[in-house]
């Protein structure tokens, strides 16, 4: 009877510790005691692991596919559609290879380099085109070994468009996609997930589609994990496609490439690359239509939620792909219109996570970067571990230094022009400072009628759930206490709350209040003596610019601030308080004032010495309150020094 | 003004980071992640560094002299007698060397093994006596280090009594302690904490009372780190001698130590060892009452506790080391008299210590072992890593074998004759071993009027926290869900809790509910029905000797059941349900069955075969409630059980 039920696991576990005393001392010494929490298992798996538990169990996905921008300005506003779009829950998304672009280069507009903020800074499971023909083999195993060390770990394997009409088939040379896949099992064994393409009306240069058939079979039974299609117009194109797939021994995944029309150019220009043939019924549809883009783009969205259903409906597609031009609004809406978009994707952390193979096990961090993420990113990326399980109290955390404020992926999203209107073309005082900050809480327009939605030391308007402290915080922002980070305290609130929730359900989250700020050195003197009446109670850090730096943390040990509690889980504690990396992060969070405001103004300006001002003299200040099950003090503490200083 | 608090760590600790991305990285790569957590200091630190920081906070201490014992019975008794005075706080215990009893052997009355019991298994800060003449420096060399091998720290250095009247000085060898002291020093550089001995009057065989206190005074310059005093009659005599110590530029703690005195013998003997003389007034006092025992000791009791305070109150004492002859009774009276016996020490982890210095960092252990922690250290002897933060889903945790169930340090301080007594000199059936469990719960005697104090997995009375389900626990053990392990939900009480608490003070210590228990197959069927209906809630885990094996543990990770949250640290994590482990403790616990129970009986008879029968055909189960905020949801699931078996 006992064997009956599903959850089993065999005897054969214990055996290790059935080897006697001796041998179970010498096996100790192999064992690693390094944590590795698989709360999120998109976090382990590859991405073929993944394609295979979406489907059996029945979960439907889809993924997006960007081509690298050509300016500076499209790679910063690219970046936040990844973060916008990754919020809907793509399985992955892919980055095309753009032979003229210079595509394995360091250019902020490479495809290398745009995979690579996907992965890294966006913490999307990402796919690199690339193309092989006329390309050298030292050339791309040198795009290859590069893409493995950014952390990329999905490879499309294309042959590219030749060049010229004259091509003929190199010896030895890279010719077709199915060289390309070799290649990188060759050199790289099973480190890459491979996808390959598939054409469901054939390749326009094959002999014909029965051929074809058999090329993209060389392709799969060369390494090829998993196949994305060509764009088609009618879901039996694909059906047929699949069956003919199968027929001849493809058993690998087949993704339908899914092109919603979008406007009448783009599909002009994509159908003379494609050599598609368009049906007479959407031209018939189009043409009349062609000078409004709204009313193409509608036809467009209608067009492919029909065919997705068909295709989700057939029983034979678990997942969609689709070709997003750049785009946001038509991909999204077919996907809500599907249902596959996740409105509210469950977070797996408080923070964003990084999804570079290596981050895998990384469940700490400290909570002064929580706005911040890809610069704490970027300024770890060269670590070789992460903490898991604990921050602990190593004396060497070692960030990188942060001098480059104009890497695209950490830049604001909003021009100069915008920022000034937010924080002030001209500012009169350090109340003109105190103004700007209690604006972006209050979500109010400030006196010249613009909202502040950004602020140096945060890109988005203010989170949900610092709004539940909105009241307060715009109280003490008026008067100095300038708050950059914040978090409420929580006793153990259900790990589905859709404001604090995070981590898998069934679990309970908890965290101590925290309030960081700038403020002048008259209210640090007044809240100092304010906090040795809470000193059992609250931690408290503070330090200026030189480094001057008053702490009561215990042995400079972090404080843990956010923990989670699950079942059939060790304890989680995601964030922490830590009084050596908060010295990191007060150079970073001191030289944003000089780096994203003062030099707005011009030199020598009177708004500029203010700002500048604000950066010599003022002290950054965290406060944390241990009793996270009482009503949070913090604010009695701000209170008090107001108080003391009246 | 910023400068004038106290708590100031200097601006750079925040240098490290401050050197640019690329040393970041190189630095980044030699930064250990490791987690130390130091929530009690006394784990980390060294003797001396302890008695430093008692002496600077004014925190008084106390310390106490053991003998080895002379046959493994007294040498059980002893190690008892450990755990309850170690509960009284000691800052350490010292165990003398006995030249006789071969020492340093793997003898079970040895000094050596003494000590190191209780260094290793009783985690009590010890201090092992080692004498050098008559020995070659190898011997003392391996005697070394065996003792650094083991973990022990600290060597008190004497010269020991040399053999024979003739005794004439070696040249090159160990003629007095300094040669022992130097010789430490030499081989062993910092690594011992090292204690000498100090006469109050002089050592007997000095030339005089000022040549001893040079020589004392040469072994502090040779490297001794305290002095402890040999046993005095007056307060007077010890101040004056600290004086003089003083005068001479001795400057290292000196402790006086404290002869209660026990007996009339005991006191006759120790007189002609130490070649001390008994003041007259105490004399006068004693011969009168020399039968009388009890009188004998309550006037040492007197004497004692008014020599100490008079020590204390001289402000220049701040720890007293007890000759305790290996009895409990006067010494323990004499300091609570004294107020320094701490009632109610707090826990810094909810299960005891162990104070090998590898296992400094420990602060994870499976709950199995929490009423065998003496099995589980020597089960894990040989490990090189302790978990620390996270037990980790480690595939390996490669426990020690238990062989020998009869090594004296786990061995049950009960003889045979008592253990039948309470477990049944003849039982009947299952239902006979059902009542025993039950009569172990209640605290009731058995049908032939004894009282069950013991169990084969627990050689103490039911702890103060399972009390809390005394009530629940009684039923179920009536019906034969005969339970070995349990502990109530905790949602978030303070860390100062007397009977749930643990860990520094200003924290909130949480438990999950669990309980553990061997039972039939046929109920085991019937709750393996009712755990369906709380999937999502209960994990659970259910195997039998045979290690047929059936659990939900998602991807057979840990559980955190206890855990504490504290002012400005991480989260501590102190026991988990780990389902690899479980497999080692079973092994263990139904051994027990025979080991401790079956093997009562003679071969063959009856009631030998019920244990046998129970040790086969039984399941061991544990059952974890993961809704910690919520009312333990466990005995209904053993209530709906009976009911589907009803």
């Amino acid at each position: 009877m006992v064997n009956e039920t599903q959850h089993t696991c065999s005897a054969s576990s214990s055996s290790k510790s059935d080897g006697g005393s001796s041998s179970g001392s010498e096996s100790s010494k192999d064992s690693s005691r390094c944590s590795t929490p698989v709360l999120d298992a998109d976090r382990h798996e590859r991405l073929r692991e993944k394609m295979r538990r979406r489907q059996d169990s029945g979960d439907k996905w889809f993924s997006l596919e960007f081509f690298p921008p050509r300016t500076a300005n499209a790679a910063v506003n690219l970046i936040s559609r990844f973060d916008r779009m990754g919020a809907g829950g793509p399985l992955f998304i892919d980055v095309t290879w753009h032979p003229a672009g210079d595509p394995g280069s360091d250019k902020e507009t490479s495809s290398m380099i745009i995979a690579n903020t996907a992965v890294n800074y966006c913490g999307l499971e990402t796919i690199l085109h690339m193309t092989c023909c006329n390309q050298t083999k030292d050339d791309i195993t040198g795009h290859l070994q590069k893409a493995k060390r950014l952390g990329l770990k999905n490879i499309m394997a294309l042959r590219g468009d030749p060049v010229g009409e004259e091509w003929e088939e190199e010896v030895d040379g890279f010719n077709y996609a199915v060289d390309l896949v070799k290649h990188i099992r060759n050199e790289f064994d099973d480190y890459f997930d491979i996808c390959v393409a598939g054409y469901p009306k054939g390749h326009p240069e094959a002999e014909s589609y029965e051929a074809d058939l058999r090329h993209l079979k060389e392709k799969v039974f060369a390494g090829a994990d998993f196949i994305i299609t060509q764009l088609f117009f009618r879901s039996e194109t694909f059906l047929k496609f699949m069956k003919d797939c199968q027929a001849i021994g493809i058993t690998c995944p087949i993704i339908p490439g899914i092109f919603p029309i979008q406007g009448y150019h783009s599909l002009r220009q994509l159908v003379k690359l494609s050599k598609l043939e368009v049906p007479q019924e959407i031209k018939d549809v189009i043409e009349p239509i062609k000078d409004n883009d709204a009313a193409i783009r509608n036809y467009g969205v209608e067009l492919a939620v029909s065919m997705c259903r068909e295709l989700l409906d057939s029983g034979m597609v678990h997942g969609l792909h689709f070709y997003t031009l750049n785009r946001e609004v038509a991909t999204t809406e077919v996907l809500k219109r599907l249902g596959i978009w996740k409105e509210d994707p469950r977070r797996p952390l408080p923070w964003a996570v990084s999804a570079h193979p290596k981050r895998r096990v990384e469940d700490v961090r400290p909570i002064f970067w929580a706005s911040r993420p890809k610069s704490y990113i970027y300024r770890t990326q060269e670590w070789d571990d992460f903490p898991n399980g604990r921050w602990g109290n190593s004396s060497s955390p070692a960030f990188g230094e942060l001098k480059d404020y104009y890497l695209f992926y950490l830049k604001s999203k909003s021009p100069r022009e915008e920022l000034l209107k937010m924080w002030g073309e001209e500012l009169t005082g350090e109340e003109s400072v105190f103004e700007v900050f209690t604006c972006y809480i209050t979500g109010e327009p400030n006196k010249n009628g613009h909202k502040v939605t950004c602020m140096p030391w945060n890109d988005d308007p203010l989170a949900t759930e610092t709004n539940l402290l909105k009241e307060q915080l715009e109280k003490v922002n008026r008067r100095g206490i300038l708050t950059i980070n914040s978090q409420p305290n929580i006793n153990g609130k259900p790990s589905t709350d859709p404001i604090v929730g995070w981590g898998p359900s069934g679990g309970y989250v908890f965290q101590k209040a925290y309030l960081e700020f700038f403020t002048s050195s008259e209210i640090v003197t007044a809240l100092l003596k304010v906090l040795k009446k809470y000193e059992l109670r609250v931690n408290y850090h503070i330090v200026n610019v030189k480094g001057q730096n008053i702490t009561n943390a215990p042995d400079l040990q972090p404080n843990a601030v956010t923990w989670g509690i699950f079942p059939g889980r060790e304890i989680i504690q995601p964030t922490v308080v830590d009084p050596v990396s908060f010295l990191s992060w007060k150079d970073e969070a001191f030289a944003l004032w000089i780096e994203q405001w003062a030099k707005l103004y011009e030199e020598e300006s009177p708004s500029r010495m203010i700002i500048q001002y604000i950066h010599d003299n003022y002290y950054l200040v965290n406060l944390v309150d241990n009793d996270f099950p009482l009503e949070n003090c913090l604010w009695q503490v701000v209170d008090d020094t107001f108080e003391l200083l009246n």
